[in-house]
């Protein structure tokens, strides 16, 4: 937690003044290890970041004086198009993409996502919103971002994702492309990526109708934890 | 599972019959629901790859028919110094590394290295090894990375690294650093990556006397596991 997100009912006294509890309190004691004076780097969610120093601190509560001046991080020009992961990587997944600065994420459905992963308490719109606040906190960021969910494939890559695509530079990580991925995008980026065992043919003409260009990571299979940040980081 | 790595003790009647037991079994009949007849992808440990044909099968037991001539991918022309990540972090790290074709991983001492961190049942050579088979078998690779231990910092940074960083572009991912990380090294790579908060300034500076530049990876304090693949992919 290299930044402790606020909340609006974390205030007390005005805007000047703060109240941690739970979690985070707990993580500022142990981790931390938070002492009277100690500065800590804050962030208002959605808002500005700056320091907290703290004024008053027992084993309930722990209070700090705020300062809220430095704006967030740029945000990653990219929009993220991923067949939905497996839960357990879904949760890693979104913590990491919330860490670079990825603000719009779009969890759609592909022939080999396995029907159940849409049934998982991770996609809870509360559960979600933790795992990306975990990657604001690792990235010093307060600005969550958008996740969509897409269950049906036909119509969000029909109806929808000719618009996203717009103005972009649009690719799908897909092993068996003949052209390598470009190094530097020099604009916007939609990226897509596929499940465990990649996105069927159909589906990858259907980007391709979309305006993506199909582009391989090398000679590897890489797993979506790994590939996400493989694929930003050369285009972007 | 993209591929199953075979060991020496599967073969059965010379070089052509191999029979799978154990985890590798249960995968293939669990995840592939491989049937007789089925081809799937294999390659020797160290060896070749190919595909290997289901000739019999039954719950206690598997036999394929192997032809291995295809050479695994190409390695990532890169070695790769982390300060040692904390176990949990590290069994994810080994796996994704070695599934980049990563072929050289230090893992060294530094300042916010917890001591306890080394004493971890994750760096036995089994264990280390299971995960890098794992990236292996993700990334339909052979070729097992080698991973060093190097508990004490000073006399790895004095005596050993100048001679790894020779004639390569060596570079510390560090957030203060001013230069950006260039896109596209030009030759091989020799990264280092920081532990959770980071390099203390006296190693950045002991690294930059060994030949690094420091460079940083954006505004963000990224994760390792996010960090490896965004620096690699950027220099490679």
């Amino acid at each position: 937690m290299n930044l402790i997100i606020l909340f609006e009912n974390d205030f007390v006294d005005g805007l000047e003044r703060v109240r941690l509890q739970g979690r985070r309190l707990r993580h500022v004691l142990e981790v931390h290890r938070a002492e009277v004076g100690d500065e800590l780097h804050i962030g208002m969610l959605g808002g500005l970041a700056g320091k907290g120093r703290v004024t008053c601190l027992n084993n309930g509560c722990l209070e700090m004086d705020v300062e809220l001046n430095i704006p967030p991080p740029e945000a990653l020009p990219a929009t993220l198009i991923l067949a939905l992961p497996r839960p357990k990587v879904l949760r890693r997944v979104l913590s990491s993409v919330s860490s670079m600065g990825v603000k719009r994420v779009v969890l759609m459905n592909s022939w080999r996502v396995e029907k159940s992963f849409w049934q998982s308490p991770v996609l809870k719109e509360d559960n979600m919103r933790r795992y990306l606040i975990m990657g604001l906190e690792q990235a010093r960021d307060t600005v969550l971002p958008e996740v969509v969910l897409r269950p049906l494939f036909k119509p969000f890559v029909e109806d929808e994702l000719p618009g996203l695509v717009r103005e972009t530079f649009a690719v799908v990580a897909h092993p068996d492309a003949p052209i390598p991925c470009p190094l530097g995008a020099g604009r916007p980026v939609t990226a897509a990526i596929g499940p465990e065992g990649g996105f069927v043919p159909y589906e990858v003409e259907k980007l391709v109708s979309c305006g993506f260009s199909a582009v391989r990571l090398g000679d590897r299979i890489l797993r979506v934890e790994t590939a996400i940040p493989f694929l930003l980081s050369k285009l972007l």
